[in-house]
């Protein structure tokens, strides 16, 4: 196979295919879901056939269980992708809508459309779910999509995809208006990721490692996040009511999530207070305290107690280990997280109107909170209905992507025949 | 002169001005974009006398008249950069606006606030009003700025540097808040483009070849357009009262700028009847026509009539020369524009409702019009106020793009101890 050809041919197919998904109706779309969601009901037992292809494949290799367990098709994960496409069908249409459209003293009227990005590449693991899940927000937002799944789950996707196309073709749109890439060919990656005359974004999803040889590699803008270094501060003036249940929530509710908050950071005027509470909170769960010296001597006694060093400021443990910090005062704590946040999502507790909104306005990262769980970050959350991931760039969209992040905004004009003096 | 080092040091000094320009409020950058203009206006000899150094240079060298041109700082220049500064004052200030504040089941409120997006860099060619322009449009949008203008305009830009810094630094603002790179060692540029730890985006400014080689060599994000090549598409319900003054105005009114229309569409219902008018108003002006074979049967007899080759149909003339093409409906105008244009910007001429709705839709283009001329894309036309470029990309800003393009949005959450279940 001539992976250049055929990622060629691939790009022009999405390319021709995004015009008629660009001018695609709200019903159009929505019956394309809604078949795909029942040929996947349909083809229950046959899914989870190509899927024990891919499960007989992974522990012959020797997967790690963590990845067969993301790998797996069970009954469940397939209710919920069903799911997951009903939803997407109840969410309002964002294409096409006009806004602001104000009349200009020359006589021309002036506005904004929103219009789908056009064509989009989704680099993911071997998570057969994200397939369908991708699928569906591409679809209703008018765009074109080239998926490219980890090679473990190729005949999963594959059975997906002809699913997919199906419920296209059966609404009138094209089948090309998603495509699966059908080879575990490496290459493949390279190619997608170097098309923008074909590709108009990249959504990358996996971890640090990969995500950073596309950014190397590619050509092509990327919507996309490296880290998760999320901090939660404790003002002085904060409710410990509020305090110790944010602070135990945010590191304990999950730990390998990017909105899970890795280092906390304490007023020193409440931290004698306030560690030793949580402290409580945390050893029931083990968790590992890395704390600096300050902290230290009020956390002596702590079972799972460590020394932090400069290196742990900046790292994202993903892992039941905390790091600890003993600041001043809020502008300590705004010029520690603008140094190392990964400008994910950083929350303060007070009770201080002033300082609430010192630190909603300083924190430069994407989310930014006041009296809440770090782990609130997230499209569900916020009532995007569903995301495609979440954005640490600052161009374009910042934070969890949803629809919205999959389109564009352009100038309409409405004229009477007004020329330009 | 070590140019990595200089850079670097200018691309920490701009970081590090970025947060105290990020929560400036809106006096104190008024004040400052105030104190800028009073400099201005005081030192206007000053600033004559160091832009006379550039001329004798430019002179010395042979530059071309146009480019001197654009160099010279006249008195009617400065008048004009001062003004331009006191209506930056009169806009309203993007940063720090909260929208869509909404209350989740969960209990908290989520919403976006408006943020500068950090550190921007501009490349311009060597004309000095750019500089404070840029300058201006970058501190009322709370963004620290790295400017780098055409060498030959060097002395004048270290003088307008040295005023914009005065300003600030009145105003209480860091004067590193706004730097003029200090050299014309084209070294500078290069290491520019490739900071991303330092710049947030570039805007470069200046003619395609220069645009195409940033795009190669940087790692930066860009908010740039390379082409503008625009369409007039008249249909054959078109009034001919509004195509002839769009098709005229759309081509005639300035030959050189990027919204001027390159391609004339015209349906062939209405070619026979529409070509000879319109070829009256062209010939006063000598425009050459480069037809199709259909359209050159109409327009037998036209003075400057010659014939379009396919290479015609993706030109950007920026001369007093169209293209002409005969096309049998809104659906081959539609293909020919989503084939050939540059996304910048095309008009319909049309009386009827259905096709210019199809057409505001379909034709993907930064800017779609309905019976107005292609001339006025563009930032003060549009309402914005002021424009730092124009953007043809998709992802983040699209067309002109004003203060709220040089802004980004992130969540903000007001919480009141809520925790994740």
């Amino acid at each position: 196979m001539d992976i250049k050809h055929y990622m060629n041919q691939v790009g022009q197919q999405a390319r021709t295919a995004s015009r008629a998904m660009a001018k695609a109706d709200t019903a159009t779309k929505n019956k394309a879901l809604l078949l795909i969601a029942a040929a996947i009901r349909r083809d229950a037992p046959l899914l989870r056939a190509a899927n024990e292809l891919d499960l007989a494949e992974a522990r012959k290799n020797g997967l790690a269980d963590a990845m067969v367990d993301r790998l797996t098709l069970s009954d469940k994960a397939i209710a919920t992708m069903v799911e997951g496409l009903e939803q997407i069908v109840a969410l309002a249409d964002p294409i096409g809508e006009m806004s602001n459209l104000k009349f200009r003293p020359s006589g021309i009227q002036v506005g904004q459309m929103r219009v789908p990005l056009g064509v989009i590449g989704i680099i993911y693991e071997a998570r057969p779910n994200v397939t369908v899940d991708a699928a569906g927000l591409c679809i209703k937002s008018g765009n074109a999509t080239i998926l490219r799944g980890g090679s473990e789950a190729i005949h999963c996707n594959q059975a997906l995809a002809k699913l997919v196309k199906e419920g296209l073709g059966g609404a009138g749109l094209p089948e090309n208006g998603v495509q699966v890439i059908a080879t575990t060919d490496r290459a493949a990656v390279g190619e997608l990721i170097t098309m923008p005359q074909y590709v108009d974004v990249i959504v990358p999803r996996g971890g640090k490692g990969l995500i950073e040889r596309l950014m190397r590699d590619g050509t092509v803008p990327m919507i996309k996040h490296l880290d998760g270094i999320c901090h939660v501060y404790i003002d002085d003036k904060a409710d410990i009511d509020k305090a110790l249940p944010i602070a135990f929530n945010a590191k304990c509710h999950r730990y390998g999530t990017c909105n899970t908050m890795e280092t906390l950071l304490v007023a020193r005027g409440i931290a004698a207070q306030v560690l030793p509470l949580l402290a409580k909170l945390y050893a029931d769960k083990q968790v590992e305290l890395r704390a600096d010296a300050e902290a230290q001597v009020i956390l002596a006694g702590y079972p799972y107690l460590t020394s932090a060093s400069e290196e742990d400021w900046g790292t994202e443990y993903l892992a039941p280990i905390l790091a600890v910090k003993i600041v001043t005062d809020i502008d300590e704590a705004i010029a520690h997280i603008n140094t190392y946040s990964s400008q994910h999502t950083d929350a303060i507790v007070t009770e201080d109107y002033s300082r609430s909104l010192r630190f909603l306005r300083e924190v430069d990262s994407a989310s930014v909170m006041v009296n809440a769980s770090t782990r609130f970050a997230d499209g569900f959350e916020y009532g995007l209905g569903a995301e495609i991931g979440i954005s640490n760039d600052k161009l374009h969209a910042r934070g969890p992507v949803g629809l919205e992040g999959l389109t564009s905004l352009k100038y309409v004009v409405f004229g009477h025949g007004e020329v330009r003096e």
